[in-house]
């Protein structure tokens, strides 16, 4: 594979490139390469990718990474969740790791840095230690965790939940793929089991802490014009899922006096909904992104209409909150409007805090850079709030261009990547020596 | 197919029968059997039919029908658009024809009486005449229409509209189904062809008359304590097709501030409808029946909602002041939330008078019976209306339970059924020696 003239991601990132970045052992034109390289597995025509979980693009991601490791000196392997470690031997190596990376796979028409650039900026920071001759006193690991996004399974992080144990034989038995396949059969393609995939489990306690970078995905950054911003929190998510039922009739036919028409309250709770968030916090947000209407025939007063609703605050008490007074919402539309309401909670994921400590030692070494802290909460699960649950996590922002993401437009410019890969890499040395 | 005790449509109409209703060759158990015999065919576990326009199930439940009509004695054929003609010759075959009917496709979760109810009766009068050896003077045609309701793609009165040349060459082009199938597709399936259904336009001038029974999906009868009533006019819809599209995103990582969510500006619109009919006339209505969201994912701010008003009056003016006022609120709305609005008119159907001779006529033939005459506006749309821009027509309703319809709960007792059949029976008779 080769520096491709029809798929310009390693031209567009070099043609602005600062190259006096390009010191202490990291590289700007070498991140260049291999995210351009990455980038053409799973490309797709309109200049995305497309490497779902557990996928052969994903696996084809996984083993050039892997290619890369070992030639950095890392010792790799890959546990029965596909999720990747390389390891690199510390001085003592009787000490916990410290470990940083991300995923490789994407949503179906993603961009080419969400996931990547963190398991090549941890990559870079063992290349840079390479080249300067440093051998850190502590163990390191760079770690690709496997279907972070979830667009395999319609629930992601599977490769960071297999590692933690958090995902109960339930759940498991219950996952079925975009073709409807269990997740024995996709482990079984994929070269693996679902015994293996149970043995991935490991005692995450074994690692001191967890670093991960990871484009912002907002605008955060750009707004207060820095490169890289420092994760306060990581929301957790909490779905509602509500179905309003009424009396369906002819559209025709039936007077509008006395319709009990359940779209017409679900529009009316949809549409109450954005004015709630503000009232618990200033980092809390609520989305109705999924609503089905049925029978869904153009002349006919729908019976049913069922919906979700996507709430999350890094902080779980007025995450909680919205989520009360999103549902006695619902309730007091259906009760005013005759209509009858099911709403149940379907998933309710606590927030991880980033600990103060952690927070503080990013924002010493951005300033280092001459970087002005910016606290950003992450409204995006990512491995590291799986990992969070059992070990100290932080997390690093590099800014997103217009905040696009999800998306074959996801950018970030060179120089902002490399200049993430700089603090990450202080970051750890400085956690190395503690 | 005989008579199941798991679906108890047979037995819930022979219940409260009243055996006395069965006299002149009319025959309700004849009908409740009959209507219960085609309950069966697209039956869903929840009591009602699906048999969408020109599906298998429709398919089937003309076959079924024909092999009635033939029984009776009627010389079967179908057209290219699937329309089904039973033709009982007169005694002077030179007379222009009087015909009844109705159609046998349903919406996607409907009932037993809408359509199969007109189908039947204006059999079952073929019946009578046949039992008491009665041969009409002039030829008498039952019809059966294909695809009345428009859930196969999203506009109805195929049949009849191809039997008048109501469809134009580029409507026709324009037709996608439930499954994306061009009109052409679902013909060859079917067992026609796009030519085949261009060639069924007939010459309905040679049909001096049609009268349609039809359920009310109303609840006038039911109000004024009347098992059947006159049409006054027929409402004719208009359907405006609106997209919203706004800023895809994360749920999670965009700000509730800066949101372009095209759901919430659609829920907005929504909300605001019920509002307006009743600014234009008392007999108005708008309904938002079918609505999609694109990409559907619960933790994505949609990119993309589509979603279809039906706007209704038997009056024309008001009804396009309506569609006018429906239209100029999705603007603003879409406007003041920098939201792209993309709207159009799928469908707008001139209101049907019906003649007030034909009105009187009835009236004179409900009073044989001892029913008080009641005038009703039919707010649904027919085939009857398509008719009725090239000849003469009437509409008889029979009372609806709780006017409901369009639903598995859809009920008319088989005493009003048949008395339907008896008024309609008189109708005719009187016409035949006009």
């Amino acid at each position: 594979m080769t520096v491709s003239e029809t798929n310009p991601v390693y031209e567009d990132l070099m043609k602005d490139y600062d190259s006096g970045l390009t010191h202490s052992g990291v590289n700007g034109e070498r991140l260049a390469r291999r995210l351009h390289e990455l980038s053409f597995i799973g490309y797709t025509q309109v200049g995305g990718v497309k490497r779902p979980g557990l996928s052969d693009e994903e696996k084809k991601a996984k083993e050039l990474v892997k290619t890369w490791m070992a030639e950095a000196g890392l010792t790799v392997s890959e546990d029965g969740a596909g999720n990747v470690k390389g390891r690199l031997a510390g001085r003592d190596e009787s000490s916990r790791a410290i470990a940083s990376g991300s995923h490789v796979d994407s949503v179906p028409n993603g961009g080419n840095f969400d996931g990547p650039l963190g398991v090549l900026s941890a990559l870079e920071v063992v290349e840079s230690w390479k080249e300067t001759g440093y051998v850190p006193p502590k163990p390191y690991e760079v770690i690709i965790f496997t279907d972070e996004e979830g667009s395999r399974f319609n629930s992601g992080l599977s490769g960071s939940r297999a590692m933690t144990g958090a995902l109960s034989e339930e759940e498991m038995d219950q996952l079925r793929d975009y073709n409807g396949e269990t997740l024995e059969q996709v482990l079984s393609k994929y070269g693996s089991s679902l015994q293996a995939f149970k043995d991935a489990k490991r005692d995450v306690s074994e690692l001191e802490l967890f670093v991960e970078v990871h484009i912002e995905q907002g605008k955060k950054l750009e707004k207060a014009d820095q490169p890289v911003g420092i994760v306060s929190g990581i929301a957790g998510p909490a779905w509602l899922e509500a179905e309003f039922s009424g009396e369906a009739g002819h559209a025709g036919n039936t007077p509008m006096a006395g319709r009990r028409d359940p779209l017409v309250a679900a529009a009316a709770f949809i549409s109450a909904i954005p004015d709630f968030p503000e009232q618990v916090s200033e980092t809390a947000v609520a989305t109705v992104g999924k609503l089905e209407v049925s029978p869904n025939g153009i002349n006919v007063i729908p019976e049913k209409v069922t919906l979700h609703v996507d709430i999350r605050d890094i902080y779980e008490d007025p995450r909680d909150h919205l989520l009360e007074m999103i549902r006695k919402e619902a309730e007091a539309i259906a009760d005013t409007r005759e209509i009858q309401l099911n709403i149940k909670q379907n998933t309710k994921i606590q927030p991880v805090p980033i600990a103060k400590d952690l927070q503080a030692n990013l924002a010493d070494s951005l300033e280092k850079f001459n970087i002005s802290p910016t606290y950003i909460p992450s409204g995006a699960g990512h491995d590291a709030m799986i990992l969070g649950r059992h070990i100290p996590v932080a997390m690093l922002f590099v800014r997103s261009k217009e905040g696009i993401s999800h998306n074959p437009k996801e950018w970030s410019s060179l120089n902002d990547c490399v200049t993430g890969v700089h603090v990450l890499k202080d970051f750890i040395e400085k956690a190395m020596d503690q």
